[in-house]
């Protein structure tokens, strides 16, 4: 074993282990807690298993898992930015580059190289693995948000063209997955949940 | 789309929501709070893509990574048994059968005997896959508590014989690692933060 390898790869896992302390918006089901970064991630990794019947696309299972588990590590300096927080939204891709420089930067070189590359992957959404990803990101959330009656829609006043905008990308990953998603979607803006403009 | 599939799976999915609020003994680095199953299982999983190199035999990482993620789920019903807890241990494999039957028994039938069998064979270490997951079982609450200043030991009292009971196992799965295992072992004993006998 090279030990140097081997400290700097549980250098980034030690700091991978700061995503627990980070909140997002999302609550977890029976109206808990606020979620954080690192069971969003597992969530997702156990979605794309499970549902990768209905990717658009073929996709090599592993890699798209290690995206999904690795998405949000940025957040560890750059803070989660909320998906209908437009004025976060503007600074967000300088503040994750920035945090992504750093924490990837602890792994050893091929393995910064490889991981970064997967990182951003996933942000262009180019890739097969990263658009069924993306299309998790959106669809974990969504799922919980709709057993807890769609709350976190209510208490940020959301519109129905928020919510499509943010959406839609689901359909570049799984066109089927997608459509499941509008008809919650209408369902939410038919009881008030969501504002329907 | 066939629905009565998907909801079946997705009921799954709901209901693994639930290992984010069960607790371990293990803290998260920097003294902080108690870990839940569900960020173990994250951290356990991005492991396992980033130290395959470590592992005795090849493996299929998308399959040793759902296996991690999905290890814990019958501690829904059946709660955490804790590794030194030896009362607990005695029951612990018949709550998790009858865990398991209720919780993979939400799934389609081809999915409910895939992660069944994931979750045997996990148990039973007779796989790469299953005893390089356990050696992560194992490594990521060690890694965690190092970090801790053994703390978690500290407090249980634990012994070096206990620890290295329940730790040897990683050498099934990575020679490489258990040898780096006993030595942060053997430090803590020197420290005192693990019973020498």
């Amino acid at each position: 074993m090279d030990t140097e390898r081997f400290e700097k790869q549980l250098a980034f896992i030690l700091e991978a282990d700061k995503e627990k302390n980070i909140l997002r918006q999302t609550h977890l089901s029976g109206h808990g807690r606020r979620e954080n970064d690192a069971e969003h991630a597992w969530h997702m990794a156990m979605m794309i298993y499970l549902l990768k019947e209905y990717s658009n696309e073929e996709i090599d299972v592993a890699k798209a898992m290690m995206m999904a588990l690795i998405h949000d590590v940025v957040e560890i300096d750059a803070g989660d930015t909320y998906a209908y927080d437009s004025k976060g939204l503007e600074s967000q891709k300088e503040r994750e580059e920035r945090a992504a420089d750093r924490i990837f930067g602890m792994l050893p070189q091929d393995q910064r190289d490889e991981l970064r590359a997967l990182f951003e992957e996933f942000e262009e959404a180019k890739t097969p693995e990263a658009r069924f990803a993306r299309a998790m990101d959106n669809f974990q959330p969504l799922l919980l948000n709709n057993s807890n009656g769609g709350a976190d829609w209510k208490v940020h006043h959301v519109s129905k063209n928020q919510v499509v905008g943010r959406h839609c990308t689901t359909g570049l990953g799984s066109e089927e997955i997608w459509q499941y998603t509008k008809a919650i979607i209408d369902e939410h803006v038919r009881k008030g949940n969501i504002r329907s403009e």
